[in-house]
């Protein structure tokens, strides 16, 4: 008989999968995607991108190319990380993958042995959790607040645990809770990161999708130890169908993921590189951008006071300050995954929150996504929730 | 301190890949890497491809996709494999990879614990070692002869070891032995699988690369029991700069696949998916193919040529009928590692074998690549290094 590793037990198919394929129907409207918006995809700029790398270095562009990814490009990447997240790097802490996944299943492989615990924020990405899954590791949720993780209950975890072998956190725009971290925080975080001296994943996708108030600096800017690794990528602000994210990290941890991207997948596409590296020399990304956020911004706004005026008044959530989603937290005994079945009936979807927590026990909160539906279908689906909300309160 | 998880104490820098970093300087003859030729790569081709993707249907290509990948673009993988492969599938049983080394990745982690066993031909592709190495396995490497894997060694391996999980093979043309297994060797391989019911990873990135004589047929078409995997890939039929491979399997080892290619990586690139498909579509992949095969086969002729009339008697190498590669080996006295430096001082470049042997301890051997170079440099380089074997023999 086939015997399969025993971390396979730990990846299976999720109900929210099944309701993710059942939502993906036309006549649904559907926020259960975290998708950015393809009207904005810059198609005709990205062509003529292309043609141009065909052009000028069609033969490079088709053929293999170095595991940590072409240095133009790397230093790109260098220089949006120093204008947008204040972090001072050389392309020789850099490794291109394939989208910011990839660099999550190598995190969780570079440092979690089984039983290994891994904190993170409750709630927490869902895409990283199945990643980290696979090597079997313990996870403990640190409490948040509307604030994000509070720095307190890190602190105490640390104190009571001496397995911990990696922090992954969100700071900025967090996926599910759009929470993003206060200066304040951040600091007292690097300063229990550096006493305890544990590595910390900083997963950064959302941070540039800011409608309002100023950036903040990413926990890597901080870092005086060596200790963070920043996890960027290109799907939210340009494209996500090249599959292009990067790592940055240094000294020793930097080595483990580029022998782990040696093993697992040799390189990133080359021809998306050289394309998206054209791209940004040719056009404005920024202006780009500026244009995803405007848009993004008013389906938020949208979004946000279509719930004010339809939610019952004992549905909580908050006005996020950027990235794609809006997290509800119901009363608690309405249990959002039995609810989606109903609203499914109305033709509307949501992601129910349970799979943001590691154990799955949280029942009663869920996520919208509002980066993807034109601003007539977000005011009616949000109706359609809202009548099954009140039909259950 | 950082501490990584045990399986990274087996991913470390190697020696070949050093050497690999010294071969790339221009002054250099490098017969070291597998590289297709890029001369050969249908580049205006593809830009119109790439350029037709756009007009038509430029935002799908920019956004995300289904981890298995696109319908259209497994029902060509499919096709193909029925065609060159004899295999009847579906597209239900195929998963898009970024590369074939990504199905590597995922097998090894797939079916691999700490300390469970992978059978794989002596000498075996390194790249695939490296990927299983971080699921901290044992090897035992299967003897071959000229004719592939010894099929009696096969049998009193798997009789005397209770904890074999994989076996990997690659039957056409192989990495680095350029061997092909006869039928009559595939069809005693299966007996023994359907005996022993261990998973075979059939790895086939060469297979359409023969020079001389008929296809043999593929073991999963063989597979009566759902047993074999079969990895393919387009990096070496079309371009490898998109990163584009395959993996094709049955009922609960499929699922599995699916599963952890969710975690891992979420999807291969969407807009490679389209664009190779279009390139198929719209061109003669297997004229394309037929093309590369006629400037192979001559530079294989070439350099086996040279060799039989510079290289000493003592040296011992076979003609190959496909692939890439020629395998070399040295009397037993010699050290092919230490000889490669003597060879980069004359400015030739060859890998050393030892890298295709789990446990490093084969040191008369070693791999020459002959697509990637023009005709008078192969001519050339084989003249180097024959001076460095005559003047060590």
């Amino acid at each position: 008989m086939i015997k399969f590793a025993s971390r396979m037990d730990q990846l299976t198919g999720s109900a929210i999968r099944e309701l993710l394929a059942l939502a993906s129907k036309p006549e649904i409207i559907s926020f259960a995607g975290g998708l950015p918006a393809p009207e904005l995809f810059p198609v005709e700029e990205m062509a003529k991108a292309s043609a141009a790398v065909m052009e000028e270095m069609g033969q490079t562009a088709l053929q293999y190319s170095s595991t940590d990814g072409f240095a133009h490009f790397r230093q790109i990447i260098v220089d949006r990380m120093k204008a947008k997240n204040t972090i001072d790097t050389t392309i020789d802490n850099i490794i291109v993958t394939s989208g910011s996944q990839q660099g999550l299943d190598f995190s969780g492989r570079i440092f979690l042995d089984k039983d290994d615990i891994v904190l993170l924020e409750s709630p927490s990405y869902l895409g990283a959790i199945n990643a980290f899954k696979a090597n079997e590791p313990k996870f403990i949720e640190v409490p948040t607040d509307e604030g994000g993780m509070i720095m307190e209950e890190l602190e105490k975890i640390l104190e009571e645990n001496d397995r911990v072998k990696m922090i992954y956190v969100i700071p900025d725009f967090q996926n599910p809770s759009s929470r993003t971290w206060s200066l304040e925080r951040r600091e007292k975080f690097m300063e229990i990161i550096n006493k305890f001296e544990i590595p910390v994943i900083e997963d950064n996708p959302y941070g540039e999708l800011r409608f309002e108030g100023e950036a903040m600096p990413s926990l890597k800017s901080m870092d005086t130890k060596g200790l963070v690794v920043f996890l960027g990528t290109f799907s939210k602000i340009l494209a996500p169908g090249y599959r292009l994210g990067w790592i940055c990290a240094d000294g020793e941890i930097y080595e483990k993921y580029n022998f782990m991207a040696q093993a697992a997948s040799l390189q990133a596409t080359t021809i998306g590189q050289l394309e998206t590296a054209k791209f940004i020399e040719m056009y404005d990304l920024d202006a780009h951008v500026q244009k995803i956020i405007e848009v993004y911004g008013k389906r938020r706004d949208l979004m946000y006071n279509t719930m004010l005026e339809e939610f019952p008044a004992e549905v909580k959530f908050a006005k996020p300050t950027g990235g794609l989603f809006m997290w509800v937290e119901l009363p608690e005994h309405m249990d959002a995954a039995e609810l989606a079945k109903e609203c499914l009936k109305e033709n509307v979807a949501y992601v129910p929150g349970e799979g943001f927590y590691p154990d799955g026990q949280t029942k009663n909160t869920f996520r919208m996504n509002y980066s993807m539906m034109p601003e007539d279908k977000i005011v009616e689906g949000i109706k359609r929730i809202a009548k099954v909300l009140k039909a259950n309160i």
